[in-house]
C-alpha cells in the first residue's frame, strides 16, 4: 500500500467471469486503484467493448501481457490465467516486488508430484517458489496469508466444501473415512468459453454429475482436509452441473464419532470456530441455506442437521462461486495482505430474489 | 379389459401435474378409453378450460366425485388425491369391481403405524385392504402387480432411487449402513399449488436441500430397501429443489463389500438385473445420465462409477418425475394389470434439447 | 435531513420484493438510518425471519402500522402497499411532516376519474392531496421532485418505456399515433404471492403476452406521453411475461416524421436529452441492450436503430424492474427530495453474468 | 412410397437440433423407414454416441455424405446443412429421383438476387432448379407442395409469424404498411454450436433484441406477405432471444382497414381460413397463447385481440421452433408429398408443464 493508503492493482486475464467479478469489485474498493488489465487474445480492446455494461465505469484498455509494464505499475497482481501459465509468470513478478494472487490451480497443491498427476506440466520444477505460496482460504489460513506475497486462490467447490467440513475435521468430530461431498454448481464455473455442454439449450432444464471420482478439485480438498485432520484423509467428491448461472451448494455427509452430539452442539462448535470470520454465517436450527442467499456476496452460509437414526451429520454450505468461490475471496486475501479490514470492498447483501 | 380389447378408465383428481400427465398418456394409449375425470374444486369445468392447450383433444368435463358414477363407467380408476383421501374411497371402488391405482401415499407403507407416524390419520384402521395393495414398481414387483386390483404408486424420489439401488441390495454387494441418497428434483414435484417457495422468482437461480433427515419418502425407501436386503435398512435421504420444472437425479453412495469389484462388473450385474425391464437403461461405462434424457419419457437411465480409492460405488439414476416418477409408472402398472405389454401407450423418446 | 446530515426512514409494507430491495439499498445508503418497518400480516416478525439472508445485517422487527409511531420516528416514509391503501394513509403522514414516497398506483394518475376507471375506489375524493403528488421519474420531472413532499413512484413498465420514448415525443420526432410498446418482464414484477401463473413450473420455459390492450400501466404511459407531446397520445402497450426473475426490456416502435433522420442523429439527440441524467446510458451505434446489464443496478440502458426501409425508429431500453423500475428509483427521488446527489446509495455495476 | 406403403428416408446433417428432432419423429412415423444419416464431422460415429439418450432406439451410424449412396437407399432426403450447401447437392439428388426437403435458406427466396444480397453465393446460378422449389408452409401452399419434389422448408420465425398474419393479408383487412412483428425465441434456434452468446451463463436471466432491421428472415417474410397481399409489402421484424430452450412467440401489430371489426369477427375469419389446417388452433376470445402449449408438438396456437382505442389488431402465435418451426413442418410436407394424412407421425400433445 502506498503512503496515500492506496494500492495499485493489475489483473492478467480479465476477460473471463472471474476477471469481470474482480474488475467490478476492485472498481468499488475504497483503497484500490485498478491500473492495469492484461490479456492475450483481447489485447488492444477497450474493456467496455468486451463488457458494454461496464463501459460507463471502466475506461481501461486490455494491454499485452508484459512483466516489466505490470511490475512498474502494480503493487498487487491477480493472475486469472489457464492452469500451467501462472507458475511461469509469478516468480518474475515476485522478484520485482509485486504481491501475486493466482486464481489458477498452479500453486494450490503443495506436492509438485500431485500437481503433475492432475494437471500435467512434467517439466515444472519450481519447488522453491511453490513452498512460499499460501492457500488463500482466510478462514483457515489467515495468519499465513498475512505474511506471504504469493497466494494460491482456492477453487470454488473447494472453498464451499471446506468451510462446511473444517470444524468437524479440526475438532476430530467425525470419522474421516465416511466423508462424502455432493456438490452442485451453476454453469458459470465452467468459464466464458463456447463449450457445447454449457449452452443454455443443453444445460437448461437438466442436471447431471460429472467428473465422478476424478474431478481436479479432489486433491485440493484432500490436502486441506488432511491438514485439518492431522492425518491423511480421502474424500468422496461428486460435482453436479445445475441449470443456473451462479451459486454452489455443497451437501456434506459424515458419521459422527460421538453419536450423542445433537444439532445444537454442532451449531455452537461452528459458531465458535467462525466467530472471527465475518464472511461465514452459521444459520439457525432448522434453516437450510439457499444458494441464492449468497449470490452477489462474499458470504458463505452454513446450515446443519444431525440424524440420530444414522449417527450422521449433514452440513450444507452455499457460496457465490464467482465471489467467495473465486474473485471475492481473492480480494479478501488482498485486504489481509495489505493490512486492511478483510471485509473492505466486498458485497454483503445478496442480489435477491 | 372389455371383449373389444379396450379398457374404460377414469381419473379422480385430474387437474394437477400428475393428472395432466395421466390424461395426456391415456388419450394416446391404444387400448384405453378415458371416460371420466373427477374433481372437487374443478367440478363442472371443461378440462380444456383448465388446460387450454388440450382443448382440441379432450372434450371431457370434470365431474363431481361420485363412487357409483365412477364404478358404473370405469374398469380402472386412478386416484390423484391428497394423502389421506384415497384409503376412504378405494375400498368402495374395489368392492364394485374396479381396479384402483392410487398415486398418493395411502397404500405405500405396509405398516399402518409407520403410515400414521409420517402422515397422521390416527383413526385409520383398514389393515385388510392395505394388505392387498401392491407397491407399483414393476421392475421389482412385476409378478405381484399382475395379480392385484390395488396399486400403491410409488413416489418420484423413491422410484428413481430404488432403481439405482436395487441390484446392489438384492445381491448383497454393499454395506447397507453406508447407503446415502442425495436426490435432486425439479419443482413440478411440489404440485400445482400457489406456494411461495415454488414461485419462479424464488426457486429460479437457486438451490437448496429440504426435509433433511425428515422427508416423507424416507420410510417408503426403507421399506423397499429392507425388503430387498432381507433385513432392516436405514437410509440417509436428502432431497434438493433444483431450478427446473421436471426431472430427478438421484446420486447414490455406498461402500462395496468386495473392494475388488470394478465398474464393468457392476454394469454387468445391473444389465442382467434389468434385462426384462424395458424402461430401465444401464448406460455405457463413463457415461453419466442427464436428467433431461429421461424427460418426456417413462425411462430410467442409470450410470455408475466405482472409486477404487474409497471402495465406494456411486450410482446415478434419472427419471422424469411426472412420468416414470408418477403418471407413466401408473400406466405401466395398468398395462400389466390388464395383461398388456408394459410399454404400451408410454413415451420412449425424450423431449430434447 | 437532520443536522447530522442523516435522514430517518421507514418502510410500510417491507416484506414484498420491492420492500426487500428498499431495505437492502437503504441499509447501504450513506445518509440514511432505516428505523422502521411496518406490515400487517408480518407484524411481530423479525425481518431476518422473513429473509434469513439479511438476518446478519438487519435487526429490525416488523411493527404494526401506526401513523403516530411512524411519524414520530421517520422523516421519510416509503409506502409499499397494495393499490387503494396509500391514499388513505399518506395525507396523515404528510400532515405530521413526513415526506412520502408511494410505490403503489394511488398517486400516479392525475385525473381521479381515470384512476377510478382502472383501479376502482369509487368513494375516493382527495383531489387536493393528489394535486400535490409528483410523478417520480427524475429524468423527466427532476425539478418538481425537488419541491414536493409526495412522490408517486412510477410502475416498472412505465419507467422503462418512458425513458425510451421521451426524447422522441419531447422533440416531436415521431408520429405519436404510430407508437407501439412491446414490453417484456421477468416474473418478480408479479410480486411475492402464491399465484399459479407465477410458479416456476408454469412460467419457466414459457412466454406469453397478458393484459393485451388492457394493462393498468397504459393510462400512466398515456398521461406522461401526452404531457411530453403537448397533446393527447394513445399508446399501444403489450406486456409479456418472460421466464426470468428480474429485468425488463421495452421494444418501442414509431414512425419518424422526418425520414431523413439517421441512427447517429437520434443517438445525439438522446445523449443530449439525458446528459444530466446519471442513471441513463445511451449505447453506441449497433449495440442493443441486454436486460441483464441493468440487473442489480439503478441504470437504464438505451439502444436504438433506424430502419430506412420503413422510416421507423426502434428503441430498446432495459432496467432492473425492482430497482430503477421500483425501489431504486424511489431512493433516487429520496436523494433529490433531501438535497443529496441523486446517485447516492444506489448500485452502479450489474450482477453479471 | 413403396408398394408396401412405406417410404425410405435419409437425413444429411443429422447431428444438430433440427436433425435430432427429425430423427425422433421419423423413428416414430408409422410409414417411414429411416435408413440413412449423413454428416461430415460426425461421419463414422454411431448416432447413439452423439445423443446417448437415443442409443436404445437408433442403431444407425453417421455415414459420409455420398450422393450415390443416398440416392440408392432413400426415396426422400432431408437436408439439414448450413446455408449455401444444399443448392449444390439437391439437383443431383433430384436427378436421381429423390424427393428433397431442404431445411436451409437455399430455396426459400424465389429471387436469386435477393438470396445473394442476404446470403452471398455470388456464383450461384441455378434458377431452373430454384423455380421448382415450393415454400413448405402447408397452411398456405398445400396444393403446390402436393406436386413438387423440392421443398424449401421455412424458417422458424417465418412460420410462426406468417400463420399469425396470413388471414389478415389474404383478406385485405389491414394496412400492410403498419405491419410490425415483434418475435421472441428460445435459444435452441441458434443451433448446437459453441457460441458465447448462447451459453447458459450469458443467455440465462437475460433478454435482448438482435438483428434489428437486418435479420435474414426478413426477405422471406416479405416474399410471402407480398404474395398473400398481391402487392409488395415491407415488414418490420424484430427478433429477441429469450432465456428458454424452445418455443417462439410472435406478437404482430397492424392497423385495421375497417375499424368496425371486432375480435369475434376476426376469430371467425381465422377459424374459416384454417378450417382445413389441423395443425393451427385459433384460441377462444380472451385466451392468449403460452409458447409452452406448443412445445413438443407440431401445433401453432393463435390468439388475437382488437384495440378499439387504436384501431389495431394484435395477433399472438406460438410454435415449437424445432417442430412446427423446423423439423415437424418438414415431416408434414413429407406426408403431403407422399400422399399421406398430414398429421401422421407428428406429436399433438404438449410436453407440459
Amino acid at each position: 500500500m502506498g503512503d496515500n493508503g492506496r494500492v495499485t492493482v493489475g489483473i492478467v486475464g480479465a476477460s473471463g467471469y472471474g476477471g469481470v467479478q474482480l474488475v467490478r469489485m476492485l472498481c468499488e474498493h475504497p483503497n484500490v486503484d485498478l491500473v492495469y488489465l492484461g490479456g492475450d487474445s483481447s489485447a488492444g480492446k477497450p474493456y467496455g467493448d468486451i463488457y458494454p455494461h461496464l463501459a460507463h465505469r471502466i475506461d481501461l484498455t486490455v494491454e499485452p501481457i508484459d512483466i516489466d509494464t505490470i511490475a512498474s505499475r502494480c503493487q498487487v497482481v491477480f493472475l486469472g490465467l489457464p492452469n500451467g501459465l501462472a507458475y511461469k509468470m509469478a516468480p518474475q513478478l515476485l522478484e520485482k516486488g509485486c504481491q501475486v494472487l493466482d486464481l489458477s490451480a498452479d500453486y494450490r497443491l503443495t506436492d509438485l508430484n500431485v500437481y503433475k498427476d492432475w494437471y500435467g506440466g512434467d517439466d515444472r520444477d519450481d519447488r522453491d517458489v511453490l513452498a512460499k505460496a499460501v492457500y488463500g482460504l482466510p478462514e483457515l489460513y489467515r495468519d499465513r496469508i498475512l505474511e506471504t506475497n504469493l497466494i494460491a486462490c482456492p477453487g470454488c467447490y473447494t472453498t464451499t466444501s471446506l468451510l462446511a467440513i473444517a470444524p468437524l475435521l479440526k475438532q476430530g468430530l467425525i470419522d474421516p473415512d465416511t466423508l462424502i461431498i455432493d456438490a452442485k454448481s451453476g454453469t458459470s464455473g465452467g468459464g466464458r468459453q463456447g463449450k457445447i455442454n454449457l449452452l443454455l439449450a443443453e444445460a437448461h432444464n437438466s442436471l447431471a454429475a460429472y467428473g465422478v471420482t476424478s474431478h481436479r478439485h479432489t486433491p485440493e480438498l484432500e490436502q486441506v482436509c488432511s491438514d485439518l485432520a492431522g492425518h491423511e484423509v480421502k474424500v468422496q467428491f461428486t460435482p453436479h452441473l445445475i441449470p443456473m448461472v451462479r451459486g454452489i451448494l455443497s451437501t456434506v455427509y459424515a458419521t459422527l464419532r460421538d453419536p450423542g452430539l445433537v444439532r445444537e452442539d454442532l451449531r455452537t462448535i461452528y459458531s465458535v470456530f467462525y466467530q472471527n470470520s465475518p464472511w461465514v454465517r452459521v444459520l439457525p436450527n432448522g434453516v437450510y441455506p439457499q444458494s441464492k442467499w449468497a449470490c452477489g456476496t462474499n458470504l458463505c452460509y452454513i446450515g446443519l442437521e444431525v440424524d440420530a437414526r444414522t449417527d450422521r451429520v449433514i452440513v450444507m454450505s452455499v457460496t457465490d462461486n464467482l465471489i467467495k468461490g473465486q474473485a471475492g475471496q481473492a480480494v479478501q486475501c488482498l485486504n489481509l495482505m495489505q493490512g486492511l479490514d478483510e471485509t473492505l470492498g466486498l458485497p454483503k447483501l445478496a442480489f435477491y430474489p
